[in-house]
Parts: C-alpha cells; structure tokens; sequence
C-alpha cells in the first residue's frame, strides 16, 4: 500500500469547471489526510481558488495550461487540439509518468477515454478498455460494467470484465470473493447472445478462485442487489444505466407530485420530511459518482459532468480507495492466473 | 372496424390459469360489451368459471383441450408436446383461421412467441417479429419496441421497427404522427452501433408520413416522455424493460421504508395516504400489462404471466384497441409505401 496517494485532477473539466473541482478536492482531503493533488488548469482560475483554501494548497502543486477539452468535443476533435497540452491530457500523463497514482476529471467522457487510451494503453491481455461503477441496489451496493466504453464483446472480453469488475468490487465494497452474474435477457441457459452464454460456459468451467460465478442475471436484477458483480457490454450497459437513472428520477417526480397533491398530502410531508430527508440522501446520485476506467495501465476515474464538490469528492474516494488497495495489481494478477489456466487447458487438450 | 372483435384466449397460461384468464374476461367485457370470447383450455376448470358468470358466458364458446404449455418448458420442448393441441396453439390457431381477431395468453412468452412464428407466419418485408408495450412516461406512455423477441438488429429492421412502433402508437396513444426516437448510448451522430447509425440515416432521409423521427435517444429519455416510439433491437430493450421495472420497485421499497422509518413519518403517511394511493394506482404495472407482436400476419397479445384480473383485462383492452383500429392494416399499408419508395429510390438511382 503506498503512503501517500497521489491524485491528478483535470481542474477544467465539468459543467462547472475548477471551482467544483478545487471545492471536491478540499472535501476529499478531510477524508482521505495523506492525499496529494497535482491540479492542472489555467492558473488564472485555479491558483486564486488553492490560495482560498490554505490546507489543500499545502498537499498540492499546480500545472498550467491554457487549453481545456469541451465537454462537446468529439473523441477525435479533443485529440486533435488537446494532445500534449489540454488539462486533461497532463493529467493522465502525470499516471504515465509516475507523477500520479490515479487521475479524475469530470470533463467530456468520450475525450477522457479516447485520451486513457492513447497515452496509457491497454492491459497485456485486455483488448478493450471498460468503464465500471457503483449501482445501489436494495442489500447495499454492486459494481456494473461495462458502461458504455466499448461497443459489444466477445466471450472472452466479458470474462475480463468478470475479473476486473470482481477486483473492483474486492476492493469498493470490500468482499473477499464477489458474486458475478452475466446480465443476460432470460434465466435459462439457452436464451441470449451467443457470446455471454459462452462467457457462462467458460466462467463456470474455470471456477476462479476470487469471484464466485452465479449464473446470468436479468435488467430487474441489478437492483435487486442479486450479485455483487453484474458483467455486461458497453451498449446494453450504458442503456441499463441511464434508464436507471431515468426511471429514479421519474419515480421521484411522481413522489414529489403526490406529496403535494392536497392540503392533507402536504401534512403528511411536514410530518414525514425528516425520513423523506434521509431517503433523498440515500439514493443521492453524488454518493455513487465515480466511473473507473479498466482495463489500462493505469487507473483513470471519470466523474459525472455535472456534480458539484460533494459529488467529485466522492469519485476522487473512489480513486483514492482502488489505488490505495492496488487495483490494478490485483487485476494484473488475475489476468495473469487466467491466461496460465487458458495455456494449461489448451496444452492440456493438445497433449 | 369490424362490428364485434372476437378474441381467443389461452384459458391455461399464466401463474394463476383460468381464474385470472376468466375473471379478466369478465372485466373486459364490461368495457368492451361487443366483444366476444373464444376460450380454450381445460372444460373441467374452465367451464364452472364461466357458469358463474352468465353475461360472460353468454358471449364466450370453450374449447376444451387437456394439454397446456408449462410457464418453464423451452420454445423447443412447447412445440414439441404441444402443437397441434395445446390451448396457446389452439388460442392463436383461431386467429389464423380467421375463427378470432387476436389472442391473448398470459403464458410462457418463448412459447407463445414460437407458436405465433410458426402459426402465423412473418408479414412480407419482415425477417423477425418484435414485441411492443406501452411504457409510462412524465408525459403519458410511450411504445417502446422490440422488447426481446428478436436479439440484434440491421437497419433495415430498426426502419421497420419505427414503422410498426407507430402504427401501434397510433392506435394505442391516439397520436396522428407519433415522435420516433433510435435508442443509442449518445445523442451525436458519431456515437453508437452502426445499424443504429444507419437506421437513422434511412428515417431522416425517407421522411415517412406517418411518423415524426427526431433522432437518437438515450436510456433516461424514455421515462422522460421525450419521444412518442422509442426503437432499439430486443436485447438492450428488454434489459431497459426488465432494468426500469427493477428501478421502480426498488424506489418503491426505499420510500416505504422511509415512510414508516419514525412515528413522525407513519403520522405523515396516514396524512397523505389518499395520495399516495393514487399514485400507487398511478404507476401500477397493471396499467400497462399487454405486449404486442408485430411482424406476424396475426395479432397476438402476452400478457405478464403473474398479473391478475384486472392486469389480464387491461391486455385484452390492449388486444381490443389494436383490432378494432386495424392494426396490421395500418402496418401492412406503411410498410408497402416503404418498399415503394426504397424501389423507387433505386430505381431512380439506376436511371
């Protein structure tokens, strides 16, 4: 475990750009006291906002630079101006370099992948990188992924993402062998795609020894708490997820229209407004905000664009928390086991 | 429109079998007096249901058989003992012959969807049959289709799919032009599968009559009422489906909770109890129980196999609307101009 956790932040990323950043960042550092932040961004906005904050000044130096990626810039347009220079750049070169640990940014999603992916390329064994996150359920928490980094993935692409979203969930929710489910669009084994009843087959075959593979889970699933680990592609996963968050917000809105329907209904929520005020806490969306990027040398947290100081301090937890627990040694490890018993079987059946 | 609309019914599907098959039609006829019922099941347990209520009965003919279709036997094994015999292959065999308008069956959807393929037949110009249900939104419903009889998509079944989906909403949402959305994981053109790309291309280019296409939409955009159709290929949609089903109950249990977490918040509860019932009554799954197939020349309604009367009534509602308005006329007409002009947009091509 190293001493120190050392954290890049793209302080121009966002809807909202350094002052939520530099904010979450402060919050962060109460939590998390041995952390250090290199912060870059154009000074003129940053260093006014550091110099307000004498504490998380101590633990941080702050890089230069004018040049900030739009959060409506196409992948290749961001590229194209923001290489070797752009905030969000520096920051994921500071993980090239050794100079970082982890990376946040809350910039432009396709931009910071298509970036993680240029500079700190793809795991040996990994062909395409993933995005995993925390989804509340109803026992607690589960890790999904992928959420939309890649488009579709082959059997063997899912039992990747079996690995490292099970390292994941060893480490954020803190259980020694996660249970994964392939997310699939009926229980029994001949239903779905081809390649996640393979994925299945393959899962169920190998028997790892740090996840415990249940079988395929269905959308309802997921926040049904069923495994900790749901595995899926990125288009499936990206349309689960936002028709989550979608469907949260629309009960929300239902709620909140009831609760004030009549006199009596407004009543009853003065009376219930302390429970109700716990409720919006809990299934607060800042709480599980934090995307991490996998399947890279090398660990890049994206936070959602639009969150404020509470919300990007939690995803800097979430980088924090998978590079003090040596994520990505931990999935390093399993990929490794993985292919040994790939070569046995094959050499194996060969002999 | 026809003067009667005559709907077969599978009396065996379903969790609960002919009580809720029985008593839904019950419940249905009250809306739809000119509508008549073609049960078929097991007389024994169908016949002193239908004694016992002699307005039912009076509009009803039972057709007995012995053999139902299991709520877990594969699409296969279905076909294989219950062809030819079963009251699913009977209900929708009666809408082949033309003896019925439409069947319902709250049975085994694998099974019912085989049967209805291999009964009925594909519409000329449609490789694959869909599914199709009404899905509550902010602003009302919305048709949301395929939701898993067919996994993957080409472009040319994602046209068809916003052909059919409109039609439906035509019918079922009483809008002359219906708004139709692709659902993808990105609003910009670059983003997204390539079937889904193109898909696009071919509706902003085509500009049918009938419907208004404005473009992608993303997961949260479908319970945000943003588009009146939203089309995407069964997998990712029943994963949307079964994903925002999951999403509401879990909301539900939350504010539950909430609601009787102190004495405080039990007071509020009985305060706003009035409203809060409406708003169950609201977002009851019942309301919108009843998925239509499309794609097939025939009519063929599933309901949820665990719904109860009320749920079954309001799939046979569903049934009702659609052939009273003449669903596959509508459909058979929009697909024939589609070809017309894909011909002649070759045509000029080639000239």
């Amino acid at each position: 475990m190293p001493d120190k956790v050392r954290i890049a932040l793209d302080a121009m990323g966002g809807d909202h750009g350094p002052a939520v950043v530099v904010a979450g960042a402060a919050l962060a550092l109460q939590k998390e006291p041995a952390a250090e932040f290199l912060f870059f961004g154009n000074a003129a906005q940053v260093a006014p906002l550091l110099a307000a904050r004498p504490q998380l000044k101590a633990v941080s130096r702050l890089t230069h630079t004018e040049i900030a990626v739009r959060m409506d810039a196409k992948p290749s347009q961001a590229l194209r101006y923001g290489r070797w220079k752009s905030s969000m750049w520096l920051a994921i070169e500071a993980v090239k370099k050794g100079a970082a640990d982890v990376a946040v940014s809350c910039g432009n999603t396709g931009a910071l992948m298509a970036m993680a992916k240029f500079e700190l390329k793809m795991l040996s064994g990994i062909a395409r990188p993933a995005i995993a996150a925390l989804w509340p359920t109803l026992r607690g928490e589960a890790i999904v992924l992928d959420l939309g980094a890649s488009i579709g993935a082959d059997a063997e692409h899912l039992v990747n993402l079996a690995m490292m979203g099970a390292a994941t969930a060893r480490i954020l929710l803190g259980i020694a062998r996660p249970t994964v489910g392939l997310l699939n669009i009926g229980v029994e084994e001949a239903k779905g795609l081809e390649p996640v009843r393979e994925a299945g087959r393959i899962l169920r075959e190998e028997k790892l020894p740090d996840l415990d593979y249940v079988g395929f889970v269905e959308g309802d699933d997921i926040g049904k708490g069923k495994v900790d680990v749901v595995v899926t592609e990125g288009f499936a996963g990206n349309i689960a997820l936002k028709t989550a968050e979608g469907t949260a917000r629309q009960m929300g809105e239902y709620f909140r229209a009831a609760m004030s329907h009549s006199l009596s209904a407004r009543i009853g929520y003065l009376f219930a407004r302390t429970a109700l005020r716990k409720l919006k806490e809990r299934i607060d969306p800042r709480r599980s905000n934090g995307g991490v990027f996998l399947g890279l040398n090398g660990i890049v947290i994206k936070s959602h664009g639009n969150t404020d100081a509470e919300g990007f301090a939690a995803a800097i937890g979430v980088g924090h928390g998978v590079v003090r627990d040596e994520l990505l040694a931990k999935i390093t490890f399993a990929l490794g086991r993985h292919h040994d018993y790939q070569r046995q079987a094959l050499g194996g059946a060969a002999s």
